[in-house]
């Protein structure tokens, strides 16, 4: 609330933003990357109101904050996964949390809402990650054969074979 | 980059954003509702070089701001696309302008990449709009037929009958 919008000085401009609730998981790091692991959501008593109607739909994006993440340093590009035997890749054609606005975006299967509470399968953002949006997501959110390059989808194949990764 | 995270004195927490970018378009609002609009984005020059490999994806993702929305004052519910003949929904269960964090997000097919001006398609945010990162898109964030419940298919069926709603 207040105030949003810190600064308008032509090329500094900020933006403020407000956790609306928390991720709860005791999956590990690792196991949360397979994006099998179901979740719960805690919103915030103050914006649980917002979630109603939220279970018409079976799909959800959730924006959080990287809060775990490296602290962005100006690297621009990165070796995907931490890869240091890949080359190395600009950050925006990767989903890695070194970026200026560490934001993780993550879809997810809705598996109930109780309350406050949402159980969500696929989620891979840490235990106590600070939420920052809930959305809803439709067919227009859904491209059926999105092109990846090659890098990437071969990186996802060895992530594959080594752990079922389950669409959720 | 500094410090991102302001204070995390238990409920109080903020993040500080920055733009990386800003959009270019000369569509008016009510077309760019209809995602079949041809839009720049164009990254500031010190995040250029975050952008290499990125013309090996169709698709992205684009946070942005909704600098040009209302400004929140903390209602949780609102009339989907401002119906006010329609029930009032959750905002979370909306893709509404009024939200907590007035974070955008839009699935773009990406058309081309010159230097540091990317030329999308599908992009439903306003000229001028500081846009907050880019991801890529790929197969895991697709999801054959999200279920959505039916006041939601029913504002998309009449927002397709009065415009060719493209699929991006």
């Amino acid at each position: 609330m207040g105030e949003r919008l810190v600064s308008t000085r032509s090329a500094v401009m900020q933006f403020k933003l407000m956790p609306i609730g928390h991720v709860v998981t005791d999956a590990s790091h690792e196991e949360l990357r397979h994006r099998t692991v179901v979740s719960k959501i805690i919103i915030d008593r103050k914006y649980a109101k917002g979630l109603r109607d939220l279970e018409g739909f079976s799909h959800l994006y959730v924006l959080f904050f990287l809060h775990e993440g490296p602290k962005w340093k100006g690297k621009l590009s990165v070796h995907p996964r931490g890869r240091i035997d890949l080359s190395e890749r600009g950050i925006f054609a990767t989903r890695s949390p070194h970026r200026p606005n560490p934001i993780g975006l993550t879809l997810v299967k809705l598996l109930s809402r109780r309350g406050r509470t949402l159980t969500v399968r696929g989620l891979d953002a840490y235990d106590g990650t600070p939420v920052l949006d809930i959305k809803p997501y439709d067919e227009e959110d859904s491209t059926p054969r999105p092109r990846v390059p090659r890098w990437w989808r071969e990186l996802k194949r060895e992530s594959k074979r080594k752990h079922r990764v389950a669409r959720v």
